[in-house]
Order: C-alpha cells, then sequence, then structure tokens
C-alpha cells in the first residue's frame, strides 16, 4: 500500500471543503462504504473500510473491503467471479462515509444469497408487529455451487 | 417507544428469511442506516440509529437517528424543517443495516452545510495524491441563519 492519506482537520470548514481526501476512520479504524449501481442508482449493499481497503480500492479501482467478521481485507467477489469495478468514489460532508459506484461482473449479483442486491427485503408494519417481506427473490447464482465450503464471500 | 424487535436468530437462514424483523445491533447498539430520495434514488447521508431511534421512525414515519456526537436521539430537520418522511424501508441480508427511502419538507436539503447531499464531493487522484472536489455547492439555505447558535442539526 503506497497510498498515504492526509489526517482529518480540526477544523470544520477545512473538513467540509476542496482539498486533500483526509477520511475519518472511526475509533475501530473503519469507515462506511454504501455501494450504488453505476447504470441505475439501486443500492447493493453497505460495508466497511480499513485505511488499508481504502488505498486498495483506490489504486486498483476495483472495490476492497474490510470484513469485520473475518477481520481481514476482503476483495468483494474474489470467490463468486462478482468483481465492483468503481467508477465514481463520493464521501460526505465529515468523511466518514464513502459512497462506491459500481459495475459488478460474473453473475451481476452482490449479495452472497446470490441476488442481485443484499436489500432485498421491505420491513413491513401490521398490527404492531414489525416484519420482513421478501422483494425480490431472483437468485443471480447459487450460493451453495460457488463458495462451496469457502464460506459465503463476506 | 412501544415497538419491540425481535431478537437476531442464531440461524443464519432464518436471519437471510421472511419474517420478524430482527435488527442486528452492533456493540455499540447502532445500525447503519443509508437515506435516499424516494423520488430519484440520490444518495443523501448516512448515519445510525439505536433501538430507540428505529422503532421512533417506524411509529411515527418520520426519521429519526442517533447523534453519536451528541449522545442522543436526533430527529432528523427538527431544526432547520428539513424533515424526512419515509415512503419504505428496507434492511440488508444481515439486518445490520437500514434503507430509507424518503422524501425531505423545507428547503429540500439533507447536508448541514444547505446541500442537498451530504455526498457533494468527488474523490480525484492524480500524480499519487487523493484529493475532493466539490459537485454540488447549490445551498439551498444559509447554515448560519437556520441553525444560528443551536449547532448544525447532526
Amino acid at each position: 500500500m503506497s497510498l498515504n492519506f492526509a489526517s482529518p482537520s480540526p477544523d470544520k470548514t477545512t473538513q467540509e471543503s476542496e482539498g486533500p481526501f483526509a477520511p475519518l476512520f472511526g475509533s475501530d479504524g473503519l469507515v462506511t462504504a454504501v455501494v450504488t449501481d453505476c447504470a441505475d442508482g439501486e443500492l447493493l449493499m453497505v460495508a466497511h473500510m480499513n485505511r488499508e481497503a481504502l488505498a486498495l480500492t483506490i489504486e486498483t479501482g476495483v472495490a476492497h473491503y474490510y470484513s469485520r467478521s473475518r477481520q481481514k481485507i476482503w476483495k468483494k467477489g474474489e470467490t463468486s467471479g462478482n468483481l465492483q469495478t468503481v467508477s465514481e468514489m463520493r464521501t460526505d460532508c465529515d468523511q466518514d462515509a464513502i459512497w462506491l459506484k459500481v459495475s459488478v461482473a460474473g453473475h451481476e449479483a452482490t449479495c452472497h444469497t446470490g441476488r442481485r442486491s443484499c436489500f432485498y427485503r421491505v420491513v413491513s408494519t401490521q398490527d404492531g408487529s414489525v416484519s420482513l417481506k421478501i422483494l425480490d427473490d431472483a437468485r443471480r447464482f447459487d450460493p451453495a455451487q460457488v463458495y462451496g465450503s469457502a464460506g459465503t464471500d463476506r
């Protein structure tokens, strides 16, 4: 990793302006990454990046995250072939969140369940109880076949 | 707060299926909330919700978050008038992130800087240095006038 980021400015106006990218990593060393499809804007997933994952993403143009469960760098799609090529990266006002607009290779699926997006369920309230209903059940690949014993690529 | 959520299932298949909404709050008691405009899908902001903020959002139909800096419930737009009415709420495969599709009242601005979206800057790489360029500098309100000494509504 050759890329170095500027340190966050204590000055709020500087932090919110043009200038060096100075990501604000949390106490866990992570920023939040929101991933949308560059073609139609659909929200595909939310993940997290440490300094190394963010640098790798910028350097290679392919999305890398930090897997909190596996505690290591996660090149998204390495097992499934559903790599994410970044067409645009943005950050928010306090630089603690990253927005990636991507095109997805392979099965054009992002969720480890085989669906296009991880957000395939809607929250529904009825008679005081809150439940989830599936809006998209189309599987673009068979997780068992793709991941086998290698886990879920998350 | 009268709403109670189910406890996350230890069974992955149950967690990813239809059924009771069982949000997976992190060790900090929070889930990540991604907020898009229900009209055109633009990403407006990323925030965080604790159990109470999530319940209030579902019960009232108006977005509530948990302000990590102020350590309290944050009814977004309470000061500025830019309240967010939720038209749809989704969750992701492991139920630790929430997607809100909203319509924004008032100035139709979400960022405390007065811009429509908090993601008004693009990350740009040139000659090995990474910088931010402003894509949207249109202010829909004057923060000094709206917030005065009350802070930034974040």
